[in-house]
């Protein structure tokens, strides 16, 4: 693991991500610039001292020649590292699990799709709300022709953790999702576009064609951009809108797929993960929980507790994980993989969201997004 | 009233509008073009004979020759006869209750306006989604600064009524609203585009100054446009979306309204018209019922039934019609009431139906709506 | 109408309920025992004063005498003077619409049933909560087999509306409904458990055959016992619990009725009530929303407006008198009728009523309900 | 780990529980009667051979001598077996983890509460539905004082996992929960009864102390008793209702507690478990959410992630293994302890199964349940 320091949320989530079904063993890492705070880690994770590295680097290459090297690195640094550092694990040819989005420009992104293509090794960028079983039992039935033919999709991932002003904003020391020099007000799109992007591809099946972008700040005082929204076209010609802020004030994570078809629509709601409602043109609504017997196999699949018994975020990422180590164990590779997101999906949303970006600074028209393939 | 014949769905309505808090009489009518048929309703509603009238001409001519002649006709003719039945009221020195939208044009709502300002006359718009007690207690609640500086408004009126093919367009014979020769791909944005418009005006107390607009056909084989979404500004720099259909498969009427500010948000949804959800930026979110304490004055004022009492559509509708037989009863005017929407909610609601239309025809582009005063 | 003064809430409750439909004109009352007070309403109403009668009695001499005499009389007096109203009534030959419950004891009702059943006239007993169009779908799906064999009924009427020691309790002068020497600790059965135990046989169509009654006091101060619970058993053998509450802090009417059969379960909660959530063992949960295609022709007919216009307690209160009025005006007579309660079903209310209290008193045994033909 | 061979479900729950917190090692274990079946686990869970026993007499022996001896025992063997494999670890001098309920009878129950006190030992019981976050915020609002004196509580556990016929009960073979000869009727009050008793204590913080019970058969064909209801009576005079059940056909787990007081009351339900609903008599009502500022700190301790990340099943058996590595790394005992059930409330379960069983077989009087200290 690189990044996932003493402070880090994200690191704790992978970690836990990897201990729950018991596939995935951490055993190096390079959690801090400072040894002492990685050594703290390590102790904690009861990982020998040999094993934790002062920086990435040194991981990577040491790494790489062992005999019982590390089969994958977990990269969980801030955003605008993570293209350096994944480049540097899948040159020294170690699969990579990168937290998303991939990395900060679509020109990263089309070189590490390149280098994941060529060396046949795999990135799994964990978009984790994908993970979630009615996720994916929503992908199936649209798959299934449940829906009919896809006319409109609404997605949103307008969540209220930042809706106040944050401390550091406060003391002019913007962290750097807040900072107006390191991503700017490409930070929101980057954060939470690519995952309202990527949910929206997963579950209809259909790639983002055009799009016009609109952004705009809630919280008075803040630097960066906190709140956008998009309209959609898609591949089939379905349209659609997209809602993305981080400063929804009440809000929980608030991300949303509405999908409608010709035949049918569902909804599925972050606040309740482990239900999803479908209804047809013949009604009546249907609300599949997860773990019933009315659920796809696949669904099943990525359901550990029987009927009724709730499954949330880390079981979700930890899905992910699963799917990962079972791909890896089998010698595959991650470009055709379905179980998780690659680095196509990650290169796709870096397109997405310099599409939306030019629209919006050209003043909100229908604008491309490149096709990646 | 002109119209509400035998098979009018929504002349039934107003006269259960009329008739549940027993203000007002229905004592006079043009029921349909067919006598017969006006006589068939003017029996059900023991309306004398003398009072029923061939056309609304007529209807118009005789009333307002009578001393007991009607305060107020109600117009619930298609959409595109309103503009000439509310006229000719008006010049005649009648009232005007007109189901929406006002007529078909931003050209005929200001001659309407214009008349309307002239004469003193009220013209009272039935948007009756904002006659529910619970939206009255959203508009109070932004006015009373609960949410702080208005930021972001979603809105939508997506209706699955239409989600299959109706009869009459099977046939080829499509009624009014689905006909491409009489209100075209404007149907969809006259019918309830004018709605969700009207309702996001009234909870945020803000005009809608620039918007996207994208309309397209879910339907196949259906001859109009069914879907539409739009990308909206407010005058307060606040930003939106719309999202209208009437081919939402699956939905009831989908009308839905979330307003977040910098301090709070709020949600209401027509599935659940007596609760409203709002949510502070410090929590937790907070649940209003229809009919308790905790509600304003002014909701309370607009509910008959005591705590939990669950009042609906007839009520909503109902309380536009008590609004109005006390204006018209006190002898004001409804340029300033606040009670009821009145011809210049009508001609801004066709502003903004020419706007989005403009903005879709010209390749969907921000496109400013017209100031109406 | 005998009751329904300028202070009462039920009578405008029932009055509204008559015109919604249009099928039923008030034009006769004794609205209180003040000549007065009843003007006041009757210039409301637009009623003649000659038909404003000084008491009951002489409403009944005089109407029962007359050509244009009315077809029914609608009680809605405290509940322990209905009895004397409603006999008075019958015996001058007027069909009688009464607020429930029927009466305040066994040996009342068993009177009423048998006058009612002699003269051939009609007691409609005005159990609103069973009008909704969705508790008629509820009780056509258990009918239709849907739910196989019942095995579980749960069923609540908890209401909120005295969490708080009223205004008259703090005074030493409690109204009829709190007063210990009026309706005593039958208080809370008569007003809330007689429309649970209706609302159970009517969705079940099973009557209750033994009962386990329990009964305290929540708030503070209060003379009566303001909450019950019992444990029920069915004419089938099935069992089920009941919750009735005038103080349950926090519940708006709190009317809920889950059932449970072995081939599925049903559940209609009075805060949501035009939709009806079924669930068979196979799964997945529906939910059933008043107006659309999927509804029973019984819910459909009980329903006024189109998809996704929901209709509330005043409209469930009407469907109950546009039934009495085709009933009347059909000549026919109560005793069968399927669309509204009627004298007997008053009179099993009552035997309920009093087994529970016998078991309650008894140190709470199971207690047999008189049966009642 | 006793029991929690390659079949079994709730052994690799209780895996996944120790895991995600990374407090717990599993190191050594008895997992089945056939040692084979124990390799298979051990392989998996990378535990060394020699630390594979062939029965619980075996490892208890063992391991009390070894220097690196396992801290605590978990126990998840058949309900039947508890009390005997608890009995021998805690002999051993050993701190026990039992799934629930603690044993199948009151007596074995004191031996084993008596044990646990004089030993010292810890005593686990995994009622794990009170690891949620928001279950710890509804005791703490309860201990608060927002709710007032507690007056009425109503506590479900209606899972419909066995709403249909089981296919080893089709086989004339019951497995031990369906086998009438093994647990008989008092299985479904032993597998749920105990856990609705516990929530119903844990949140009020009161005892049951008397009770009126009723057993009855939902599924054809079925050999024992698979719905109850009951009434209770708590110490502080509150009323109460339970349900308990594995055939309410098209439920989930169905776990959900409702608390009333004379301030306020509040609504937890398993099928939302990371929300809260209180209001107080003076509503609105608000909906508490895991993770957000609003929580008290008890409740944000035993939440990982951030604001909107729902936890789930797991999770909350997580937070019952962390609080348990707590407290045996800081050589405390179980009996105080606040983050988890031990023996004395396992033993207080046992009281109030056998005081409902001797109620429903006496023909359903109020019978005391034995008080424990």
């Amino acid at each position: 693991m690189v990044g996932g320091g003493p402070d880090s949320g994200i690191g704790e989530t992978h970690r836990i991500a990897m201990r729950i079904d018991n596939k995935c063993e951490l055993i190096a890492g390079a959690f801090s610039r400072s040894r002492e705070k990685s050594l703290v880690v390590a102790k904690e994770l009861r990982i020998a001292g040999e094993r934790i590295y002062d920086n990435y680097r040194s991981m990577a290459a040491a790494e790489s020649k062992r005999e019982d090297k590390i089969d994958a690195v977990c990269v969980v640094t801030p955003t605008d590292h993570h293209y350096e550092v994944a480049k540097t694990f899948l040159e020294a040819g170690i699969h990579v699990i990168c937290d998303k989005p991939l990395c900060v420009s679509l020109s990263e992104a089309k070189e590490l799709l390149s280098l994941a293509d060529k060396s046949g090794l795999i990135v799994c960028l964990t978009h984790n709300y994908t993970g979630y079983a009615m996720v994916r039992q929503a992908a199936k039935m649209v798959r299934n022709g449940d829906l009919g033919e896809i006319k409109a999709v609404h997605v949103e991932h307008a969540s209220g953790w930042a809706s106040k002003l944050q401390e550091d904003e406060k003391k002019n020391e913007p962290s750097w999702r807040m900072n107006p020099t390191r991503l700017g007000d490409a930070s929101l799109l980057l954060d939470l576009g690519t995952h309202a992007h990527h949910l929206a591809r997963f579950v209809t099946g259909l790639d983002v064609t055009q799009v016009v972008g609109e952004l705009s700040t809630i919280v008075p005082g803040r630097a960066i951009k906190d709140n956008g929204h998009g309209l959609l076209r898609f591949e089939n010609e379905a349209r659609g809108t997209m809602w993305i802020s981080m400063a929804a004030a009440g809000n929980e994570q608030g991300i949303r797929i509405r999908v409608y078809g010709d035949r049918g629509s569902l909804e599925w709601f972050h606040e309740d993960p482990f239900h999803l409602r479908f209804c047809s043109v013949n009604g009546p609504a249907q609300i599949f929980a997860q773990g019933t017997d009315c659920v796809s196999d696949e669904a099943r699949r990525w359901t550990r507790g029987g009927l009724g018994h709730p499954e949330g975020y880390f079981e979700a990422f930890a899905n992910l994980y699963s799917e990962l180590a079972d791909v890896i164990g089998a010698k595959g590779t991650g470009r055709d993989a379905l179980g998780f997101p690659v680095a196509l999906d990650g290169a796709k949303g870096l397109a997405f969201v310099e599409a939306f970006l030019r629209s919006y600074r050209s003043g909100g028209t229908w604008t491309n997004v490149e096709a990646i393939q």
